[in-house]
């Protein structure tokens, strides 16, 4: 057997079965929008929207949907709220399914329309497991009115197995659609999400889709990714030029590349990877040694966002040192 | 079994195992020359040098051995020539290996001293296979010369599976101590790597060590390396930031972070890394697409280096078209 890096070099071909089968999430605006509050102009996520619709991208979070009042208008764009006046003229009809996220705390049952009265197809629910109660109560309200209904349980890396299992065991029964596995704080090495996505895939069982949401602190979103795919998961999330929290995410290009799946084409999003690009330097997203200390000592990135919008040299070595005494 | 993502996650102990052999090779001032024409101060050289003594890192890869008068001194800096008097002042004698890199076409055997005559400890032979017969020729005069001696075979990802088979059975009787794997290209995804890992070892025996050395066109650098420590190779190159020519290399200090080796120390590289930061905008390494592209289209990244030496915005999506139709 030999290497065809181009064409076919799996010697059994289980990868190209396991590709074949991947749904893809764009959340560009949603998780992106982290980085500069949600402040993309109408116009530009229309053209997002296009090209994902161009490009065969099954799903696209276009942002969340808030509790009125709960933050204003003057402070974060429109993709913080998602509503329909929102979507109007961005979105339309189109194979793609647009999906918007709602964090546990920050949304009421009120919040959420029948599906029919709405642009929206999917919800997914943003919890953390110990807002499990809370996260089903939305979940069946979600359900009721009609939404394909996902879940992101966060920050997983930091949980112990028994509360791993106890959250799975509840979603098992949930009538969730789609649970991801989330790595928030890019902690997470392959053997880890290889570990994680069996633990998934076995407690929730064949009728519940099981996805994968990725930060790239340690370069690892789009490799994890990888791992989850040869583990057999059905749904990976990736962005535009990776943007995201902090170092972001699984970069969408690179995705594509990889799948190699005629029902993909990479081609009508490059322009707007490309304008992407152009943004990083700003918004700060990528490769960064505060971002990559935080993702190792698995801690929340907001202390080394903290200290890159302080300051052009981050003293990463005094970071290092003291996480190391916690 | 559960997850414990700082302390013991993997099952069966494997990974732990494979991590405990592992020797770590730095290039940062070789490689990283590529980026500025080896245009580092010696006494920048003296401080990497020192960090990577103090970090525990098993050999430094200082930069390139050259034919007397093929580069001008005026043009590129000392590290393209790494004479003992260019050494001098820089490294000391140490636990750590000092490597040089000689090409094949750019050396000849009248270059290469005893080992007794100067501060190199390690020569290492980068060829492409095709020059097979040149690189072993030096090779046995390496070896007769008293130097542990290296090969990197470059640009494996272009080659049919019969040729990569010739220059491993060649190699394979050589005498050479280690062979590297080495993804020139940025092309290789981990199920490559396993492949070519477990073809390189099988083919080269139990006394001759593996090592592996990768670009990070696809993001692929570091997981690509991880791949290949769980199959089992015995080295691992890496380089401070990741500097390297185009997207660069496996950064040294995730690879540190994920081999959690008390013989190794990431604190002491920190500052260096950080200072390697503020360079990068101006040498233009990390993740950029036209490098990604080069990457998956497995070409040499020259001409996605010239297209980001002559513009800001590099028409990623002409490129991609332009490779598209070949």
């Amino acid at each position: 057997m030999g290497l065809d890096t181009r064409v076919n070099c799996c010697p059994d071909g289980l990868v190209t079965d396991r590709k074949r089968r991947i749904k893809v999430l764009d959340c560009t605006i949603r998780d992106g929008g982290i980085c500069n509050q949600w402040d993309f102009d109408p116009g530009f996520v229309r053209r997002v929207f296009e090209a994902l619709v161009d490009a065969g991208i099954d799903y696209m979070e276009v942002g969340y949907k808030t509790q009125a009042g709960l933050y204003s208008r003057d402070d974060v764009g429109p993709w913080r709220f998602c509503d329909d006046s929102d979507l109007e003229g961005v979105v339309r009809p189109s194979p793609m399914k647009i999906a918007t996220m709602v964090d546990i705390g920050r949304v009421q049952l009120a919040d959420i329309p029948s599906v029919d009265d709405t642009a929206i197809d999917v919800i997914r629910i943003a919890t953390y497991a110990h807002q499990m109660d809370q996260a089903l109560e939305l979940l069946d309200h979600c359900l009721e009115q009609g939404f394909e209904t996902f879940m992101n349980v966060m920050a997983v890396s930091t949980l112990a197995p028994d509360d791993v299992d106890t959250f799975l065991l509840k979603l098992a029964g949930s009538g969730v659609h789609n649970v991801a596995l989330v790595d928030s704080f890019g902690a997470l090495y392959p053997y880890h999400v290889r570990y994680l996505v069996h633990k998934y895939m076995n407690y929730l069982g064949e009728s519940i889709k099981v996805g994968v949401h990725f930060h790239n602190n340690q370069q690892q979103a789009f490799a994890n990714s990888i791992a989850a795919i040869d583990e057999g998961v059905d749904f990976v999330d990736a962005t535009l030029h990776g943007i995201g929290r902090a170092a972001g995410n699984c970069p969408l290009e690179l995705l594509l590349f990889y799948l190699d799946n005629p029902k993909y084409n990479v081609r009508p999003i490059l322009d707007l990877v490309e304008e992407f690009a152009s943004m990083r330097d700003e918004l700060r997203w990528g490769y960064h040694l505060p971002y990559a200390i935080a993702g190792f000592f698995n801690i929340h990135p907001r202390s080394a966002m903290d200290r890159m919008a302080r300051a052009d040299r981050y003293q990463v070595r005094e970071m290092y040192e003291t996480l190391l005494k916690r």
